[in-house]
């Protein structure tokens, strides 16, 4: 039951059931999983796939966005001892960008008081890692990311390349932390959001994929985005990113991560601007770092931030076809200039990281001089930017904050690569974040295919998330459609990426689909595809009737035409012997044909 | 003004011009393109595109799709003195499949007698450019790839990674010439289809795209099918296959073929398999003879033949997980194990090749044993076939005809290069065309995007022509709106590939585009998209009013917090030498901020 005041969707997908897999170690650990089940005939299990939806797909729960989700994970963190409660900064005025009366947004109704580490304390899984600890998170992940491959049901020949990644056979917990404490992998889990689900993005996992969600100045409101965020994890998102830039920012948050049951990115800069009105050059690092703390508290679970757009970087990018187009970037750029003094995300970057490993917030540090154009791709704004990254990553991990980069943006497909070797190597294989890249400016409108393409070669490449792009890109703010629409163009990327490197575990679902193709189980077809109602509803424009999911055909080449109807027969034929096939064929008649049916029935 | 009886869509583009550059070496020759023209204050020329879309976007041309288009090549063709006009073959009740009274089809109301070479000879542009004679289609051709580019108005500046074609700065005729003679290009251009614009498909040339139409037994119509051949191609299909296969089918196509600019394909087996009612070990080879000729009379551009479906083949795919996927392949296959005989294809196969040469019709080598799926990828059935119609090519050059190899299909990321590197060594560089191919089978409903991925990679390693895949793959018929979603999806792919690959005009488009993109010409940014409909529709849907298109932002961001507002102010900060700057701006206040638009508004 969803709230009276917000409504967003929820109940299974369907012939799908949410399973809970424990940890054959910790029985009290118990990871969500999607088991999509087939049609008897196929006498096969369900093929059990990562599920990123939460609660809200599991008809046993009852949904009510007024108080969020539960805080299971509060005893995880809490049951560490290295963490403290206190009284919450106070929201001000200025959180909500100066909204009152009927335009200010209803806050969430329930307060926590917000949890931090002890004195000196980094509470971050990368500090445990480093310690040797495996934590419930980590536990919980190995679990996860294996999507019941310890079934072993199905043979696994899958052999990829992988451009030197290293995929294990089986995720162990100890794997987990492994990769943690190297930096190659992070697990974005907020103290204060104990509603997660804990996940990981790093390039020996599963690519995982983030949606942007937000309202702007001239369109949405809290309500669309709660339903938005819930809407983009159902479709597969690992995280959201909530890019807010109007007024209420600090309202519209809190309703989201209190919901949230996948990992909360934001861009702290964008509310820090608004509480100055929007004028680049009057934000201070006190504001900034004012704001940290607010989001911090929230329980934000990494931040963007663009340290690395450096005074000396912004006359590189003067030249360019399309300037500098990441929002955070230009920000940035424009109060550097205004004061001629260095970044003051970079001057503080040290304090940055006092600060959020106290909380566990990871670093998404923000690549603000992303080409944007073909035309400026992998130019030395870019580079030299890419290269202050590493720096930065160095000192962020010198402090145990768990650190991802953020990458480009549009790249034509020969010079993505390049993007890939350089960020593992200046950033010391710490997870690629990528938006996109688009592969073609040619193209608004179907900028997520532009996109697409770009992200499932990066993917492939060694990219660990990749940041969604909708239909809508340059052009508006995105709907529902154009969530779904991106949610789904970039699953199909990262699973893609998955394929090519080889996953242990990433065929079994194309495999079982392909199955039931073959074996015309059009119902088991549908269920299995990434948008089981789409895939229903293109077949039923032609062929509506219920008897028609039984046909050894589809309209798209009828009953005569069928190649798999065709080849089925042919399967028969060649493995029972050919020359007797071919008599006993002639004798009995055509009739692997069903009866055609006529289009004016 | 269209047909009273069959409605095409018809008029320009926006802002577009249709122009005729004529060859400078001869001024008859005059070969279409559109120009796109940008406002003013950009001082820009107008941007040169390919195009695809013939007569129907040309408002001085009237279009009559009774009449058909212009027969304008049949100079060329009667000029080289080489073919003799002959009574047709006359039409049968089993060539529209025994379609009777009101469900036949009208015949197309004209009839022209068909050519064919003289006696023995090959009049095809294979053995004209062996014969060191460039062609008027050739001419035509190296004028249609510049582009434009000889206007030298941009710097070319591409740098691609071209996987060891060879991309010429500027085609010339002799050039043309010289990859038709290596057989590295064809030219698809049957001398009964004189209504054509030639087109040339290799990979030293534009990445080219086909669009597949035509009806199956269970859905769509003569007037549905002619309005998919100019609609596919009005969006950039290249060239377009007929692939009906209901009744009607020799109707359809003439209607299809006396009104298309571009080369049209076919699957001949579809025909002649419903010659004898769909009963695959009743097909003939005089049968299959009969409908090549028939379909050469019409004026078929290139033939898909599956000569490389051999019978020891057939036992290799009983493991696969789907068997065989192609239609054509299947059709044989079953012929092959119900007689226990040789492919007629193959068998025939010299004398398919005397035919072709007589009417230029080109051969498409299909890949009858494609994986399709995943699992089935780059197996020994595969790549078997690949290896026979590398022996079949050879064979086809013997006899001058043009020669052009399908591929797959389903193949993960990982294993696409091998494709592209066998096909290239085992074919002697004869023009690649695939399928997609699909990088995943998770998809259903989104396989455009799915192939789109495979296609853009495919494209850049070497393949010439990407066949592409609507939404509707796997699933039904594709109507209308599911051909232009393909064939924009696969624009997008082939210009990633142009691009990717270094080709020296492509990026012209792409910067264009993104200098609209970065000064706000809004108008600019729909007119030079692959798609101005649907990118002003996008952006209209939040911000409708027209005073909203000269905007320095979109709903997307808002007016605060649009980078490419911000970018142009720190550009001009950056230019202007930076403390100067830093104090007139800090005095100037923040003008540069248009003033926000409220959402209530």
């Amino acid at each position: 039951m969803s709230s009276p005041n917000i409504r967003v969707t929820t109940g299974p997908f369907p012939a799908s059931k949410k399973v809970h897999v424990a940890s054959n170690r910790d029985a009290t650990i118990r990871v969500p999983h999607r088991d999509i089940s087939v049609h008897p005939s196929a006498n096969e299990p369900p093929v059990r796939v990562y599920d990123t939806s939460g609660p809200y797909s599991d008809p046993e729960v009852t949904i009510d966005i007024e108080a969020g989700l539960g805080r299971w994970r509060s005893a995880w963190v809490d049951g560490r001892g290295d963490v403290e409660t206190y009284a919450a900064r106070p929201v001000s005025a200025a959180d909500n960008g100066f909204a009152d009366g009927e335009r200010l947004a209803r806050a969430f109704p329930l307060q926590n008081a917000p949890r931090r580490g002890k004195a000196g304390k980094a509470v971050t899984q990368l500090a445990y890692a480093r310690a040797g600890i495996v934590t419930k998170e980590m536990e919980y992940i190995a679990v996860r990311e294996n999507q019941g491959r310890e079934r072993k049901l199905l043979e696994m020949k899958a052999k990829g390349e992988s451009f030197g990644a290293a995929i294990p056979e089986y995720v162990t917990p100890e794997f987990v932390r492994d990769e943690v404490a190297r930096g190659r992998a992070i697990i974005p889990c907020n103290i204060n959001h104990p509603e997660l689900e804990p996940m990981i993005i790093g390039r020996n996992f599963l690519v995982k994929v983030n949606a942007n969600i937000g309202n702007s100045a001239v369109a949405s409101s809290v309500d669309e985005e709660v339903e938005k965020m819930v809407w983009a994890i159902r479709w597969g998102a690992d995280t959201v990113m909530d890019l807010s830039t109007g007024r209420n920012i600090h309202n519209i948050r809190e309703w989201i991560i209190r919901n949230a049951p996948v990992p909360i990115g934001t861009v702290p800069i964008y509310q820090a601007l608004e509480k100055v009105s929007g004028v680049a050059e009057d934000l201070t690092w006190e504001i900034y770092r004012d704001t940290l703390i607010e989001q911090c508290e929230q329980g934000v679970d990494y931040f963007t931030i663009h340290a690395g757009v450096r005074l000396p970087y912004i006359p590189l990018t003067a030249e360019r076809v399309t300037g500098i187009v990441s929002r955070g970037g230009a920000i940035m750029a424009k109060w550097c200039l205004a004061h001629h003094e260095e970044n003051f995300l970079y001057t503080h970057f040290e304090e940055i990281c006092e600060l959020l490993k106290a909380y566990d917030v990871s670093f998404s540090l923000g690549d603000g001089l992303r080409p944007g154009s073909i035309a400026d791709a992998n130019d030395r704004a870019q580079f030299a930017e890419l290269e202050t990254l590493g720096e930065l990553t160095k000192i962020a991990w010198k402090h145990d904050v768990q650190t991802m980069i953020e990458g480009p943006g549009h790249v034509p497909m020969h010079l993505i690569k390049e993007n890939m070797d350089k960020q593992l190597r200046e950033c010391g294989e710490a997870p690629f974040y990528t938006l996109g890249p688009l592969t073609t400016d040619i193209a608004p409108g179907y900028d997520h295919i532009t996109s697409g393409i770009g992200a499932a070669m990066i993917g492939w490449y060694g990219c660990a998330m990749l940041c969604y792009v909708t239909p809508k890109e340059h052009l508006g703010l995105p709907d529902r459609n154009d969530v779904k629409t991106g949610v789904i163009t970039y699953k199909i990327a990262a699973h893609a990426a998955d394929l090519a490197k080889g996953h242990p575990a990433a065929r079994t679902r194309d495999d079982a689909l392909s199955r039931a193709r073959f074996e015309f189980r059009w119902e088991d077809q549908f269920n299995l595809a990434l948008d089981p109602e789409t895939a229903r509803d293109f077949h039923d424009q032609t062929l509506p009737k219920e008897a028609q999911k039984l046909a050894h055909f589809c309209s798209m080449c009828g009953p005569k035409f069928c190649s798999m109807n065709l080849s089925q027969e042919v399967r028969a034929m060649a493995k029972d012997g050919m020359q007797e096939r071919s008599a006993a064929f002639k004798k009995g008649g055509s009739a692997i044909y069903t009866p055609p049916v006529d289009p004016a029935e």
